[in-house]
């Protein structure tokens, strides 16, 4: 069973996986390119991964079949698992749980050369959808605190496996940097009474700013925000105020974000020549609902620098592209319709 | 001028250098090997370097020529500006001030093949001594609230330039990691009355325990902490409670942290097949002075597997090794004495 530890300064919960150990040796790095080898998430492989938990087949058909457009399976190598109680308990001054949570990937398309940014705007919007229902099932499990829904797109991103999928990931804790988000607007929300999300597209969208909107949609704002970490990180908002992102209420409003974020990601392309890239949509815990302080919204990193251990040990980023540039070389690059 | 921002929501400073804004174009990936070409650092090259802040001669020589074994120079492309004002100001609800800092190279050694952990036991001594002397001189500025000093080994660590240097960058803001241990640090002792890195100290080293430790020195305990963030994260701490790095009060301490220092990158070298690594000295900002709550320590994090954008869009780690596993590897290689 693997562990969740958490430290005992800064109390940020890590999982120590203990039954999948890499000795030193296995440590050699991996690198991989489009290649002919088996893929476990193609057509016609289906019961090469563990039965699906959802899927999206519009002409029908049985689980685990042909006919799919989308398909949500628990992940073979899952880093929690979720059978089991937390059992929380200290180590002297140390405290952790049992690894209980949901480890599943959602199979965005059944052909292995496609990438999301590559699928139709409707069969993207199956794709959010996929996460939506997938979210909202592992919000009735009462042990899980909160939905991590992340991509890694290309090996320098972390993805171990080329065919397009998204990751989701149900823990009993709160990651560090989504309860460091929930404190922030807590604090600003006890200030001014009002969401720093909402304050940031009011800021962003007035009469002679602009300089960081990369795009707009109805009801999405696209954004280099204005202190990134990373050159091209970029943020989707919502325009309207919502602290969760699977409570959005109708196919329209998925309909738009796909549309949003497929432009986004093509922009991407375009500009930077195909690159990796991690997406994170930031939402709020399951146990808080519709908390008035929090905005859902999603934030994708391309991967262009590495990230030296010296930012991460020290939280402290050197960023050499100012947002309104990065913002303006993505508003003109051209777009297909 | 570069500029220092924050993020309006987690309260996260970066550094966005506007004067070498990079376009997308120019992200394609560096990669670099043991070369024949042009170094700067080299014994020989010490007009091609912004004039030295600090050397250590020990047959004596005039600055800025040859002899030296340790030399201290501006960094000829810093991320921060020495000269100028910090004029912190608003635009809207966002804040900024003015990218002032220092930004300094230690260069550890005049041989372009030699890396830390070759260097004897008594020119280590020499190198953290550098670090001292600068650390010191860097806390007189009362611009400056942080003095990081940090080492990217290997291009996948980050480093640009291949012979062995440790970077130094005094700072007006204290990095985002370092203010969240100083925070955690203050809470545990306002509960506790102690310091938790002496009680880190004193759980790891109680009768029956000792899983995590990898080594110890009469003045220094090297440990994986019960949390780590990655496979092989390695802490070197002091067993006396100091809050302040540049403290250490005698060449003797110096020379224990430096047999620690290199023992621990031997076994690294040992163990990982010599990896790539950062570490950062995790020390009291400039003006707190002696603070009782703090403890200075030394991470050190091997760079074996990538960090995706997820791990540092969410700040949850998954760490496949488990530090006891790690402490074993490491107490058991074989080290030249």
């Amino acid at each position: 069973m693997p562990e969740l530890r958490k430290d005992p300064v800064v109390g940020r919960w890590v999982i120590i996986s203990t039954e999948r150990s890499r000795r030193p040796t296995n440590f050699t790095p991996t690198t991989h390119e489009k290649t002919s080898h088996f893929c476990p998430f193609c057509a016609g492989n289906e019961e090469k991964t563990p039965p699906e938990v959802y899927a999206y087949r519009p002409g029908g058909g049985a689980p685990n079949g042909p006919g799919w457009k989308v398909r949500v399976v628990p992940n073979k190598f899952p880093a929690l698992q979720i059978e089991g109680t937390l059992d929380r308990r200290a180590e002297g001054l140390y405290d952790k749980m049992n690894g209980v949570g949901a480890h599943e990937v959602v199979i965005e398309t059944p052909s292995h050369d496609q990438d999301l940014a590559d699928l139709p705007v409707e069969h993207l919007e199956q794709v959010l959808n996929a996460y939506r229902e997938r979210a909202l099932d592992l919000h009735r499990d009462r042990r899980f605190r909160y939905v991590l829904i992340f991509k890694n797109h290309g090996a320098q991103a972390g993805a171990t496996l080329e065919h397009s999928h998204t990751q989701l990931i149900a823990t009993p804790i709160i990651p560090k940097i989504l309860q460091e988000e929930l404190d922030g607007c807590r604090r600003y929300f006890e200030l001014k009474e009002r969401c720093v999300f909402c304050d940031i597209i009011q800021q962003e969208t007035a009469e002679n700013a602009g300089r960081r909107i990369v795009s707009t949609t109805d009801r999405f704002l696209v954004i280099e925000p204005f202190a990134p970490r990373f050159p091209f990180e970029t943020w989707i908002l919502p325009r309207q105020h919502d602290a969760s992102f699977h409570v959005l209420s109708d196919i329209g409003e998925l309909k738009d974000l796909a549309t949003a974020l497929k432009d986004t990601l093509q922009r991407l392309n375009r500009a930077l020549d195909r690159p990796p890239f991690n997406f994170v949509i930031h939402t709020a815990p399951v146990s808080d609902g519709d908390i008035e302080y929090y905005h859902w919204h999603l934030e994708i990193t391309p991967t262009l620098s590495r990230v030296a251990g010296f930012e991460i040990g020290s939280g402290f980023y050197i960023n050499p592209t100012p947002p309104e540039d990065a913002a303006q070389y993505l508003r003109e690059v051209a777009v297909e319709a």
